[in-house]
Formats: structure tokens, sequence, C-alpha cells
């Protein structure tokens, strides 16, 4: 049976993509590389909407998460973690782990985390020095409040916000210079449509000043080696060059849809999920939903996990459940990077036949004609 | 221009190795990941000739480096760092990083150090808790004694050898059980005929003691975390999938050929390409010259940057130069890999014609037929 992908990481790879990767390796200080690296390097600035340079680094999302703390942070400094899902608690994991304290604003894991609490901590313990968050939090779909979070960091000097924006970036928009966004971190996986192995980075004028006083641990993740060897086009380390040259045929995809229609595209694509999983009766889980994966929220007498099998088994469509207590309460279907609209039709069209067969009462058609009018509207 | 790489990382890609990377990715918590997985770290210790797990991590091989040290050593811990060329030398920074304090034994590069040195020094220093030292320094191309130095170590309860095999595992013999290497790094680009991007690192009990006391920060490269995951034919985080398909492919390979008769190609292929370098009347930089690369000493009338480029754009071989104070002084031409005796007589044939127009005296067809009676005489 042909498997599809609608997991939150990896996502689907284009055809295109995977075989550019196939081709011959060639050596990372050949000047084929610095050019592919240079145009990797300028279309990485555009994705996060920044001048500052983008560091590319041949980890998983995670490593770019460590290198984010242990280059800006020092030894007893004290965070805002807000932890509201399993990427959340990760942020508190990789604090402990290099002796930064963390003070967390716990949220109902499905809701976002209000700006008036952020605000509130950073008067009630002037100590704070970051805020960390993520932009999605992947284990439960929500999309925080980056821009806001923004602006309440932003009157302050001595602090910085950290976004995970790993299961956001190249499908929402987070204009990073814009907003204010000190540092942003990406993984290869998911909107960006590559395998996994890369990560990214970059970092604000006010971050980099971070990093001056910065004295926790670090040499693989060593970002102020990272800079000087990425802005010669090479790498401090040798580089994960086939995911590279995949990089730059998938940046290219995105360069020529135009990021702006690339956001309307996931926009369309979580609208028209949204309406199909209303229309047949079920709640969507997060609050406020990410354009990057929809979290359903399903019946008592639906055990998620049986839902996520039966949809692989028998459709060959690949979701991901929920974590942790969430565990069989609730189903994520991802639509990040290569979808379109016959993707969500397929998924809503499966689900449908799939809940009916399970037991919950379906009204065959019932969601997937309201995605459908979703996409006529919406001209897709 | 077709290019060829003879350069120690990358290396060459077998063709089936690229294309089973280019198929449509699946999900690293689907059965057939952990099915993948459970293969690969089956082979990995086939290999690494160890009864001890063999980690994979998403990183460059510099990452698995930072591993070993951030796991089994302590702050303020003393170790002793062979020092003969650019990797030994990151060994040094890499515990300069993490407050680790270094004694460094020297070896002018080019050179193997002295097994009776680093006895002395354990001597000398009661307080030394690891070596570390490179299989091959690929800087040089020397071979370092292991088994010598293993069995320095040996004798000490209180200390472990950790070898960093980047570019020895997979073509030269490194019995890691049997000679009790304590900790073994490996990377994906060199003879394992991957793209860069993973890196593989295997323990003895000895050093998974060493673990137990070890206080130094880690979080992407918690190899106890790693262990545990691991086991269940799982990743602490996201693995690089694509690299990981490709690895299976290639270890395929490493096993039909079978692990001796790769060593023994590897040491045919060096020695034809040592016959050859000898009969041209030059000499081999390295002593003793690893089986992975041969490290050419040039003639002073001969700017080895300028052999190097010229090797490029006359013939497409991709080779390497000297470092730090060797820039110009030697070429360094690796085959470690994807590699047969077609290749060494190309390169061969390339460099005697080449260091002929460059004004060097060659009898054409001396060192081409020096490599072919070597490859007769081993009846390759």
């Amino acid at each position: 049976m042909k498997k599809k992908l609608f997991s939150p990481g990896p996502t689907p790879v284009p055809e295109g993509v995977l075989l550019a990767m196939a081709k011959p390796l060639f050596h990372h200080r050949d000047p084929v590389f610095e050019e592919l690296f240079q145009e990797v390097r300028e279309d990485l600035k555009y994705v996060f909407q920044t001048k500052q340079d983008v560091l590319v680094l041949a980890s998983s999302g995670t490593g770019a998460m460590e290198a984010a703390i242990v280059n800006t942070l020092r030894k007893g400094d004290t965070v805002l973690v807000i932890r509201g899902g399993k990427f959340g608690e990760r942020w508190g994991e990789i604090c402990e782990a290099y002796g930064v304290d963390i003070i967390p604003i716990d949220v109902e894991w499905g809701q976002a985390v209000d700006p008036v609490l952020v605000e509130r901590s950073l008067e009630t313990y002037p100590e704070i020095r970051a805020v960390l968050v993520q932009a999605c939090e992947t284990s439960t779909g929500v999309l925080h409040p980056i821009k806001e979070l923004c602006e309440v960091v932003k009157k302050r000097d001595d602090v910085i916000i950290i976004v995970d924006a790993i299961s956001a970036l190249g499908a929402v928009d987070l204009p990073m210079d814009l907003w204010g966004i000190d540092v942003m971190v990406a993984g290869s996986q998911k909107a960006l449509m590559l395998p996994p192995g890369l990560a990214f980075i970059a970092l604000s004028e006010k971050a980099w000043g971070f990093c001056e006083m910065s004295d926790l641990p670090k040499y693989y993740f060593d970002l102020k080696a990272e800079l000087k060897n990425q802005r010669k086009n090479q790498t401090h380390f040798t580089p994960a060059i086939s995911l590279i040259v995949g990089l730059r045929e998938a940046l290219r995809m995105i360069k020529e849809e135009g990021l702006q229609n690339v956001f309307r595209r996931h926009e369309v694509l979580a609208r028209a999920m949204q309406e199909g999983v209303k229309a047949l009766g079920l709640e969507i889980f997060s609050n406020p939903p990410s354009p990057t994966l929809t979290a359903i929220k399903l019946p008592p007498e639906i055990d998620g996990q049986k839902l996520k099998r039966n949809l692989e088994d028998h459709y060959g469509l690949i979701t991901a459940g929920g974590q942790e207590h969430l565990k069989g309460k609730i189903i994520r279907i991802a639509h990040m990077g290569y979808f379109e609209p016959s993707d969500i039709l397929q998924v809503m069209a499966a689900l449908e036949l799939e809940l009916s067969k399970m037991g919950y009462p379906v009204e065959f058609g019932k969601g997937v004609s309201s995605a459908q009018r979703v996409f006529k509207e919406a001209g897709l």
C-alpha cells in the first residue's frame, strides 16, 4: 500500500528534492558547494524574514534548541519557559542540563499562553533573561501568540525571546526582524520539505550581544565559530552536503511560490481541515490551532491509537496520536510543507470512512464537502 | 568534466546507496524504521567489532567526538591528548570548551605517537583519566598504534582510551572488544560510503562506568538517553532517516564483501598507491601511513596547492592539500570506502601526467606500473 505522510515531521519530500539529493556527492571545500551554500543562505534569510545570518547545523531541531540556549545564556541565569506540551518541556530539560534556572508558565495542553502572564512574570522576576516558547507546539497543534510575546519582551533590553519555530517556519508568517524575534530555530523535516538531519538558527543583534556574555560550554554548537565560517560560505564542521543540496531545491520551490502564497496555502489547507472536522461534529483540540497541523479531540468512544492504526492499515495514511496524558484522546493530522487541497480531501474522506467503521455516526461526504467549499471560496 | 572524489571525506557514495536514499520518506515511529534500525545496529556492531551497542547520532563526526568527552568525563578531569595533526588538536579544543584539563603529547606532524611516551605520561601524571587519540590522523595520513596504546591503558582501571576512528573505521582493522578500545567514534562520510550527517559511537563496559560519574553538561549528545532509546530501535531525537536508509545499503555492501576482505582491499589499494609514489621518486609523508589515505611529500619545486588545483581542473580529480604549516608541501589522496584498483590507476596516471607538466621529471607509466604489479601480485 502507498504510504502518505500526514505526520508532523517527517513530512513528504518533493520528488525533485529527493532526486537532487541522489546526485553524486561533491566536496564541501569546492566552489560548487560555496555557490550552493551562498544561494541557500540567502533563501533562508527570505524564509526567516531576517537580514541576519541564518546558520545551518548538521543535527536535528533539538540540536539548534540546545545551541540557542548554550550560546546566549550564562550558568545560573533564570529563564521563563512556556510549557504547554512536550516541546515546551524540552526547553526546560535543556536548561536544566546546562544549569540554567527556569521559571515555568504551565499552560493547559491545547491552549496558547496569555501574553499578560508573561508580562506579569517579567515584572515579578526581574532576573529573567530569556523567554522560551514554541511558535507551534507540535504535541498539541497550538499556535502561541509570538507577535504579542515579542512586544512584551521588546520593552526590556535585558531579556530576549527564543522561539522554537521547528514546526511553523516556512508555513506560518513569522517575520523575525519585524516582530523582534531574538532567536529563531527551525528544522529540515517540517514545512521545509526535507528529510530530517538539518537544523537552522538565526539571532537578532540583541541576541548576538547576549552571546558575548554567555559562558555555557559549547563546541559542536558554537554559533560564533559557525557564523565566522558560514559568512565565508563554509561550515565549521563537515556539513550534511546532500541535505543542503535538497534544501536548495526546496527553498527554490518556496521562493517560486512566494512566501505569502505559501502562508496563504497553509492557512486555507488548515481552514478546510478544520471546517471538515467541525462538520463531522468533532472539536478542534487546539486553541488557536496552528496552520501546520490539526489536532482533533476524539469522542470518548473512539480510541485514538486505534484510529491512527486503522488510518494507516486501511488507507496508508500516517498520522500522529496524542502524547502522554493525551494518548488515545486526540489525533494529529499535519499539513505542512508539500501539501495541496487534494491531500486534505483524501485524508478527510478516509477519516469519515474510518470513523464510521469504528461506530461513530458519520454522514459520508459531510466533512469532505465542507473542505471543498473552503477550497472553492479560496479559489484553490 | 566528471568529478571524482579522492578527498578524505566526503568520499564517493555508491549509486545503490544514493538511489535508496531517494525513495519517499517514512516515519521514524513506523515499524519499517524499527526494522531498518535494528538491521543497521547489528551491522554496525559487526563493523565496530563489538558486542556493545553502537549509537547513531544526527551530527558530523565532531558531534560524536564531543559526545565521547561530555559523557565520560568530569569537570576538572585531566586527559592525555595525542596531538599530531588537526584532529588531535580538536580533541584538545573540545576538552578546553568543557573545562577538562589536557596534557598534550605533541607529535611531529607525519609521525605516529610512541606508546612508551604514553606509558610514561600515565606514570608521571596519575590524575590522567583518559587518553584521546586518532586511529588515522586525517590531516597527516598517519596511523597511530591503537593496539599498543590499548595495551598501555588496559593496565589501569581508572583510565580509558577514546579513539577517533572517523577516517579509519570500515577500512582498517580496529577490533574494539579484542583490543580494548573504550570509546570509538566514527562518521558516515568516510569508509562507510555515505554523505556526511551521521556519526557513530560505541563504549566499552569500562567507559559506560565512567558515564555514571560524568558531570559535564549534555542534552543533544546524552548517550545514556540515546542508549535507552536505541535499544528499542528508536532514537532520542528525530533521526536523519534518509541517511540511515543509505547506511543500511552501505553496511550490506560491507557485509557482503566481508570485513576482512574490505581491510585487505584497503591495504592493497594503499600499498599500490605507496609503491607508485615511491617509483616516481617521491616520499610518503606519513609514518606509518594509514591504508585510508596517502599523503605525499612534494619536492620543493612543486606547489602542492597548484598540483591539487591542476588535478581537479585537468582531470576532475578532487584531492586534498596540506593544512596549516603543511600547506603546499603535501598532497593527500584518499582511497577509503567505495574504491577499487582502477581508481588508483586513474589517479596515479593523472599524477604522473600533472607532475610532468609542472616540470617534475617523470618517466610516464613508472608509478602506474608499480601499482599494477602490486595488484597483480595481490590477485586484484
